[in-house]
């Protein structure tokens, strides 16, 4: 008899209709009466259910209906057609073998919990049919992310998680050390002595592959960084994550238009692959979650994103500045309000926002002609503002010299760095993307802890 | 004028032979003389270089003769035959514009260097030959696994990097905290208040995923990681690291023969998607890095994967143990030696070894009905050793917690990793592949610090 999943089955109806197949899986619910009973098992190859039916006619046929939510099965029988049924067939079964019974004092019972609640049990709530949405999309999109690039060509290039630098000052940093912090070895000054810690320096983990994968881009043109990053913030909102994954590609031979459009088409990618691939789950999203999910993926994929630059957005913004909590002005950073202004009542649709002060953003951006702003954009879409940020680099050496002069940061601990610039260094681009945020958008999810496995914020890193 | 990639015109000639093209890249290689010259331009998207041809026809002749190693140029020309030439075509240049001048003391002059000195320049390593051979093959393979996974249904989970348990006791941890070691908050006691710490406890940077990823497999059946983990531990070998990236696939309702199937087809995935979509520098590693290596990767493509137990694979070494610097006996952990002597002169090609002694394996593992050894095994290859661990777990509650206590686990620390087996655990197993020993296995590279971007090992945290 032949073993399959309920992906094959739902997927291959026409195949499997009237033949013997086995399945195992775990009990979502479970009906009996006298005679016989009805059985929804998820096996965990998808979204949906499938409904088995056995009577009394088996041996075990009263064992069989006192198994539990969660309890594991094996079911060998016919799939029948089921006319007029939610679903058009159903398992007929003909041996029930019974894997493991779970305790009755499972704690997913058939009712709805708070997402509060099944955060405590981050370890069992992917069996609910809203955590199985949201990690199978995080998957899919995962993979939908690598199949862009790696389609184009991009070499994928793994930067270091523990840096010995503090790279852009993005945030503040986890310290990662081997040294006893009750007694760490100490210099004659009495402070500590890093020297005798495991990489012999003070590491930290870090904030952004971009510095490092920009040496890659270099040498392959153009690359992308997938891999956790990290925060130690103590921010305790609905967005942030001490622990969170993000992408970063990188591109030479390109500048800010080009890092535009690349932008615009990987995130048109990657919702048409969530939608094509994980279509079950997008729906239950559409109907549970977000009723507005579906017609804003569509704007997304049926826009050309608009362009406007920080200049002109903050002329727009200041004439609606009575909407505002904080009024603008040219100079200031723009606020989320700002930004989902822009991008829900003026645009209507997602939005590049280019060319900011230079004096709100990172070092490394290039600087314009007017030496007042930075060849920099953010991508800010309906409903979340910024999603996505980057910048053209600044790839002359006596500039990024100066600018680096202007921020302080000291031109031995970027030696590296600015060898780019002696060596072939020629005009690049690059941006960031959260990986959370995109499944937080994809979802309409609206908690950064509901997207992640177990999530690490300030005061919490269980399981 | 169209601008293309090096790339396309390698693998669409037909289509771009006698067409005016443009392309960007990096100078490899130059010569020039009175009338003509001749650079070798690598721009990135392909391992070879293309030769462009320029004379003295162009207005800027003689200032590009003076462009260096590692200058970047943008070059207009036509594509043409060039018949018994080293490639068939070559690039008549008809204009070249000078995007950047590399310094004269550009590190990277065309001779031999060593790979020890090549890793104190390793943000420029990757535009050598075998570097960029290396790195692009770790981007080629990384995806690989992804496909062979996804395409298999299974589910992608990024399990937590930071942890606040010491999960299977695999190794050394790095401690990962925001407190301040020259003066910590203390306790009463004088003892450190980890209370104050970002996550109000100790934490460190996980060493495996594998507990957190069971998780997952019993919600989604088929699962799997692949990301960074860590081991503190100072040895100073060519096949150890402190920072490395693993990929941890986990199935249910499966057991150990399931198990070893996956990995043989996995490995065999791998290698011939890496032969078939990275040609050229697979070539390259079989001549100039491991003339052995095609030999060696088709002796596993061909081969049916032998498989032994433990037992019988000790007494066979018993019978040669005069062969080993340490000689075998029931009960030891395999050496490299024995572990090659196996596969390298027993079985000829990668063999399973399983069902080990109980004492020598972690807890998780599903204990033999010998009482005596469990469902483990790894899987030997040639030239290497072992390749890959894995086992079949122990799904059954009072078995597991036994085995917690032989092992003086405390049942609090893995409460939830119980509940798996209190609520419907199924029969599971998985394995771990690290993934650097695979790319050291596919190029012949002999060090892992030659396979990683920026290595982190004892004492070295650079770039």
């Amino acid at each position: 008899m032949q073993a399959v999943t309920v992906k094959q089955i739902f997927r291959e109806t026409e195949t499997f209709l009237n033949q013997k197949l086995e399945i195992s899986g775990w009990v979502r619910t479970i009906r009996t009466s006298k005679a016989f009973g009805f059985i929804e098992i998820n096996d965990g190859s998808f979204f949906e259910n499938i409904q088995v039916v056995f009577d009394e006619s088996l041996d075990n046929f009263l064992e069989i209906g006192k198994q539990t939510i969660s309890s594991a099965l094996r079911v060998q029988g016919t799939l029948v057609p089921s006319p007029g049924a939610k679903q058009p067939f159903e398992l007929k079964a003909e041996h029930v073998e019974i894997l493991a019974l779970a305790g009755g004092d499972y704690p997913l019972q058939k009712k709805r919990h708070s997402f509060e609640y099944l955060r405590t049990i981050a370890h069992l709530r992917p069996r609910t049919n809203t955590f199985a949405a949201v990690f199978r999309v995080r998957s899919v999109v995962a993979y939908a992310i690598h199949k862009f690039f790696q389609e184009k060509g991009f070499v994928y290039v793994h930067t270091p998680i523990i840096t010995g630098s503090d790279a852009e000052g993005a945030g503040e940093m986890f310290k990662v050390t081997v040294l006893d912090p009750a007694n760490p070895p100490r210099n004659d000054a009495g402070t500590v002595n890093y020297g005798e810690d495991f990489f012999g320096k003070e590491t930290s983990l870090t904030v952004s592959g971009q510095l490092n994968v920009e040496t890659y881009c270099m040498a392959f043109r153009n690359v992308y960084t997938f891999g956790p990053t990290f925060r130690a913030e103590n921010s305790n909102t609905a967005r942030h994550a001490a622990e969170f994954w993000m992408i970063e590609p990188e591109i030479a031979f390109a500048e800010l238009a080009d890092n535009m459009k690349l932008a615009e088409e990987m995130m048109k990618y990657i919702i048409r692959y969530a939608l094509d691939n994980a279509p079950e789950e997008m729906a239950f999203f559409n109907k549970f979650v977000d009723k507005t999910l579906f017609e804003r993926l569509e704007n997304i994929l049926n826009s050309d994103f608009g362009h406007i630059t920080y200049t002109e957005a903050v002329k727009l913004l200041e004439k609606v500045n009575t909407e505002f909590e904080y009024p603008v002005h040219w100079g200031i950073d723009l606020q989320t309000e700002h930004e989902r202004y822009l991008t829900e009542k003026i645009f209507k649709k997602p939005v590049f926002v280019s060319d900011y002060p230079k004096d709100i953003k990172a070092f490394y951006m290039r600087l314009n002609d007017d030496n007042k702003t930075v060849a920099a954009m953010d991508l800010l879409v309906p409903g979340v503002g910024e999603i996505i940020g980057g910048s053209q680099r600044e790839e002359r050496l006596e500039v990024l010299e100066n600018r680096m002069k202007e921020f302080g940061l000291k031109e031995e601990d970027y030696y590296w760095y600015l060898d780019l610039r002696r060596y072939g260094g020629v005009k690049h681009a690059g941006y960031g993307l959260g990986f959370e945020r995109v499944i937080m958008y994809l979802s309409g999810m609206s908690n950064i802890r509901d997207v992640i496995s177990f999530p690490r914020t300030a005061n919490m890193c269980e399981f």
